[in-house]
């Protein structure tokens, strides 16, 4: 799995950050959560291909979060996508998008299925499972958290051939967890191979202010990707705005026992986050700070940041 | 007066281009002619102060051309802008506005003056006027010519010490061709300056087929901002989708006696448009192809292209 940080940057774009959009990329297909203004150049820029992703998440209904969405849909007609695009966002995000369908009849050449979001299971396919949950901020806000279960299981060949199952596409399917019937016997994964890994699992804030909850809904998560507006000297300010301070990403990083905490959304205040990120270290050693473009790849039991994207692969 | 370029792709925005925006910077102000997606963070990579935009002039209602003005109405209420700001476009642009209103509350700090565009004089202040005429595309669109009065005229200072006209603030309301009252006389900038200089005008084309009747409106500009989406060997693909070539563009710059041409608004397909620009540059040969963050700068009778922003002061 990798994730691409398309926008790191709250309320308003800066030279160096776009506003809130991160893209993941799973085996099968890409998933998109939030969609700032100016999405289509990064994704040019980052060499990602729109017609991929399978679904979109928002947050919420702020402008920062949502106004790369339309650009993205007519992108998408122009490329002549003809598979159904699944959007979950709040109520409010279906209005954003009837009101454009019908004051500029955009013309779409794919299918819309739009999902309300709520808590609990939002999206589910063969590959992917993501679970929303409510956040404290100015407007309706949810918080994701994306598992992926079709994860190849530690395969045994000397025990497929012991059972007479060729080499080829059959170990795959057992890999992946499929049983299969070969010279009229049954064989389950389990029988040539370890038990699945658990999913691996990525946790999207979007805005919010501390509360405990959210640190259960996080629990376990391997990447937990927390806004941090602000710096902890502006903690008051923080909880008046309903966002977040890096100390407080870092405790909600360390009560859930996430391995690794990439903060985003910085104030544009802040022209180097460095300092914010030393803060949330104090607390979760294991902290970076998202740049543009940054990518992290989780790959078995590693999790690699990279800064430069075309070293991504 | 400097043009900025901060967007001259079509449709699309590429890794190297951002779709349709010109910013036009006067002597006390500025003015944005299209607004496509991401034209904030082009503003702020420019280096260019969203505040200073008096008017906003849109040609049409196809997404690449306003998506960005959402965007941009936010930005100058999170800067707590106070002056009013006017914005130029068809009655879908406002219904445009007014539903992102109504839906989002965009609660401005400032007030929104609607002109609805129509052939004609559609915006005038102490410094420019612009004119609009309607053009030929698949939806009600306009093109806009900016002529910007206010220029200094050549001053005498021998013939104003004459008249008793100490040196200082009275000299400049002269050479800006306002009368003033010394010692009870009335003195005309026609008694200490030459005649003012004829206007600088500026036009812009937005989205447009070719026809004969647009080469009257551009008569005698100083710059000429034609949209070029196709090579000439796309003629019928821009006959049918009601934009121009390359060879229109330039016959369009010929016939109306413009000074520069310059070529915006290019087709994705197109990674490097240097044969574009030769293919005009055969029938005007004063043509320039766009690129973002170029700047044009007029200044008395020079107009010069500079390709580093930077370097544009």
């Amino acid at each position: 799995m990798k994730i691409v940080f398309l926008g790191t940057s709250a309320a308003v774009p800066t030279r160096e950050r776009n506003t809130a959009s991160i893209y993941i990329m799973t085996t099968n297909g890409a998933y998109l959560f939030d969609a700032g203004e100016g999405l289509q150049k990064q994704l040019q820029i980052a060499g990602l291909n729109p017609i991929k992703i399978k679904a979109v998440f928002i947050s919420h209904m702020h402008f920062d979060h949502v106004l790369g969405l339309p650009g993205l849909l007519m992108t998408m007609a122009l490329l002549n996508r003809k598979e159904k695009l699944t959007i979950v966002g709040t109520r409010k995000l279906f209005q954003f998008l009837k009101m454009f369908d019908k004051e500029f009849y955009m013309d779409l050449t794919f299918e819309i299925e739009f999902i309300e979001a709520h808590q609990g299971s939002v999206y589910r396919n063969k590959e992917i499972e993501v679970l929303a949950f409510p956040t404290i901020h100015s407007t309706e806000s949810y918080a994701y958290r994306l598992f992926e279960y079709k994860l190849k299981r530690k395969f045994h060949p000397e025990k497929a051939l012991e059972l007479g199952i060729p080499k080829g596409p059959l170990w795959n399917k057992l890999q992946l967890g499929e049983s299969i019937i070969v010279n009229g016997k049954r064989i389950t994964p389990e029988m040539v191979s370890d038990s699945p890994p658990s999913p691996i699992s990525v946790s999207i804030t979007g805005d919010t202010a501390y509360f405990e909850q959210l640190i259960d809904f996080f629990k376990g998560t391997d990447v937990l990707i927390h806004e941090s507006t602000f710096s902890r000297e502006l903690t008051d300010k923080a909880s008046e705005m309903l966002h977040s301070t890096t100390e407080q990403a870092a405790t909600v990083a360390l009560k859930s026992g996430a391995k690794l905490l990439v903060l985003y959304h910085f104030s544009e205040r802040y022209k180097d986050v460095r300092l914010l990120e030393e803060e949330a270290k104090k607390i979760f050693p294991n902290t970076v700070a998202a740049k543009d473009f940054m990518c992290v790849k989780i790959e078995d039991n590693d999790i690699n940041v990279i800064n430069n994207i075309e070293k991504c692969e």
